[in-house]
């Protein structure tokens, strides 16, 4: 199959290259050429312009945020190349609105759209381990089903309108932030009390919250350990951004969701934006006199 | 050992039940005189009045609040009926006030004080697993150590301060009543995008919240299963309250608990104290419009 | 002098019949006719296309929002028509964002742009007694000084920055809706004490809160009147997420304004989105369980 | 009218002196002896217990909280020394939990109880111009008007309830800090954008906002002068830790209240619990990254 792809950034160039791998032919398009060389060494083909990767059967995109795929669609002449019975699928942390709208114009001119964010680090893409959020057409998803199979373990279907799959991205993005916040808090308070957080979390992660998510960000907060940053807070500010711009477009009230942009914004305003979201520990901590 | 155990609730009764079985000679005192006689069934004995019990030289007391814990202390005479060289392990879900008050007050008389609340509900407590929240000093712990090896699965001790454990556990069922509240948020976000909740939990508590605390009350959120309340509405608001209290103390300030007051607020308000605490996702969707 | 006036809603049309009868040349155009034929009654005459308005020297827009500010500066081709060395005065409440925008792209152009929205409603603007909050070159404000003082009773400056303006604006508004915010609590919880609404607010108004806001928005919340709307809840929401905005570009959290948008939007998904915003008054209530 | 008064802080002894310049027999009590040896000198008698000054028919008590005024009642003997037919007038600023505790331990004494907190800082109450908020049975209050006439301008009557005068102070007191507050983070926010905040707050309080509460607290913001603390911020903490008690009891979520606590506390938290309210612009500063 001829797949288009779009955006070789760190998870784009692993999730493409494992598509290379598969045995599909990918056309391969990025803004810098250094990864399109080594995706080219892999088998790949180098796509000149956005617009030549769009005439692939399937395009996919992995772009950074909604203005850098829509730069490519309209500017790159994506949009413009992809032709009638193609399908786009947009696997960027996009806005719900941004989906809207695209699902919109694809469809005046006969293209498939697939939002299908991923859960999963680099290093879960390498390994072809994504969890695909996915949402669009049943024929579509089905149809680009064994691209999904070969990036990911498990794809989560969500429904007809693409942008389900935004919203669902931008819910998950936001339960993890809330539950670094929720440790940042509860450290925050305890470590007042006198007690050592370190005690303190290896206690709940080990017990009701013994998942993941909390023994990796936990760990990070005890030891104080920002850098490298696996997920930067100031990408944390974008996507609570988004999460609440999809609440305001749902008319939910999110609470949680607009404590965690103020204090996020603290931390950014504090030069904190370059560091691991498990920074939020510092936030709470200097709130509470211990900065 | 001769233990004085006072409160038997469903907790307490499981907790005393298991020192019986495990051989101790247990002098119960319970306002209600059922689940004393219960007890006496399984070989311990009655005491007439806390401060009978309380002339054990181990004294349990696992009641509701700060307000009967202090009514058994004071007018039922407990407090008084402690020997020197006696030790109170009060496991109940107190203040941090109060356990520096009790702290001061036992040490005058050359009582040893140990703060020792727990995690886990009746099942946990019935399997003697649950895990024990420990602060007091060292030697006053080891003594008490078998007895909690009877109770509980593991020992967790911070600190010599009592109230630290006080804190801790406020601070645990924060984190719980947290967690509640972020799916509660992020379910009427997609939900307003029209995502089955229940794809969205399934995928959530099977990804990064593969935990079973999310597990079980995101399943009660699908469901719209909130009776019987495992853990009541009205109670998370209490400890969230207590937490407040907690932090106020150490001048650490904690939003999400205070979002978390006003919304347990919400429910309390709307005839909801006596559902579980699941029904947090009941106050979210009718402030998103879907009451 | 000739001044171009694009947009004539029931605020832009009592600002330029005010610049008609103090004997300034208008040249206006409206999306619909209606108000353009009213205010050519009145000795101003009709601009065909907003190209055609912006040919004046001074150009004022009063639009809705940046959309529609945008349209007509583009599609409309307003932008393009304005002449180097004219001034363009943006009275709209528009964002932070498109008046940076705006600005960088006038002064491409050689075209001086101000910012300068207004406070007060239609009945100010038609006494010619609005405050008018400006920002932009001293000496392109002393040019468009007579205008000003037409329309307004007093213009405030802030600086050379346009944007500064509408950082002003959105301020003010927020300052607003958080009074009325401020107002609904406090009466949701001593009607839940049994006090009277009326009696409370007659004291906070009469006392340290003796403002005209507070004395005609308490009012409305006594009397339950929230129609006609003079300020729109669903405005206010969309005021205040350009406050949240332009407190993002700053880096400065804002936790009252984000409390104010989970609140608007409570409001706006029950249905009250086109009532007044002194229906915070019922959220408030409901909230309480006094829906 | 033989008055007993108990409390002689600067408060207190300003509304006593004008009881005894009004002609009344003031029979005075306080802890420290120095205020009392001064209205001593201005004709008032010694009485050396709480006790001996609540044998007066009228009782008048103006302490700084709860925990003093409950102590005066109980260890100082007061309640047991007021006679069948007597009045005690609460003045200070006391939760409602209390007022409805000490209103019904009155009653079986049969004693009346009013509240009767006040709004105005000392040299308001020292030139008898304090606006009292009171409440109680009508009788009662008809009993004790012409005392209160001597000490305010007027006397706002809230029911029979006495905690409802109780709740409607608290209710003043927040509108009070979240007025701080909003212009704290309104000048945060401009501020970012480089405005002067003495433009904006000088702008703001000569328009909608020209109330004597904004500018004079706004006038403390732009000049960054905190002390001398006209109403500190930890006392305002405790205000506000009563208005979220208040709002329990009454079921009303309110969170501006909340977002106040944690505000508040971080002032505390960073050494500023002795500067006045105004200083919660410092945390907005701080939090924006301007500290």
């Amino acid at each position: 199959m001829q797949i288009g792809f779009a955006g070789l950034g760190n998870m784009g160039f692993a999730m493409a290259a494992n598509l290379v791998k598969a045995g599909h032919e990918v056309l391969a398009w990025n803004r810098s050429k250094e990864p399109v060389a080594r995706l080219v060494a892999l088998g790949a083909k180098e796509a000149a312009t956005p617009a030549e990767a769009a005439q692939a059967g399937i395009f996919v995109t992995m772009l950074a945020d909604d203005a850098s795929t829509r730069s490519i669609l309209e500017e790159g002449g994506a949009l413009a190349a992809l032709k009638p019975g193609a399908v786009h699928v947009c696997m960027a942390t996009v806005s719900v609105a941004f989906a809207q709208e695209m699902a919109g114009r694809h469809a005046e001119k006969g293209v498939g759209y697939i939002a299908a964010p991923v859960l999963g680090r680099v290093n879960v893409a390498e390994a072809g381990q994504l969890n695909i959020l996915a949402a669009g057409e049943d024929a579509l998803l089905d149809r680009v089903q064994p691209v999904f199979d070969v990036m990911g373990q498990k794809t989560w279907r969500f429904g007809a309108e693409p942008e389900r799959a935004n919203a669902v991205k931008l819910a998950s993005n936001f339960m993890l932030v809330s539950a670094i916040e929720t440790m940042a808090e509860a450290s925050a308070m305890v470590a007042g009390h006198g007690v050592a957080v370190a005690d303190f979390l290896a206690m709940a992660t080990s017990t009701a919250f013994a998942a993941p998510v909390y023994k990796i960000y936990g760990e990070a907060i005890v030891q104080q350990r920002f850098e490298p940053a696996g997920f930067k807070l100031s990408l944390a500010l974008k996507d609570i951004r988004l999460a609440l711009e999809a609440a305001e477009l749902a008319r939910a009230p999110m609470p949680f969701a607009s404590t965690l942009k103020d204090n996020l914004l603290d931390g950014v305003a504090h030069g904190e934006g370059h560091l691991d979201l498990a920074a939020l520990s510092k936030v709470a901590a200097r709130r509470a006199g211990k900065g």
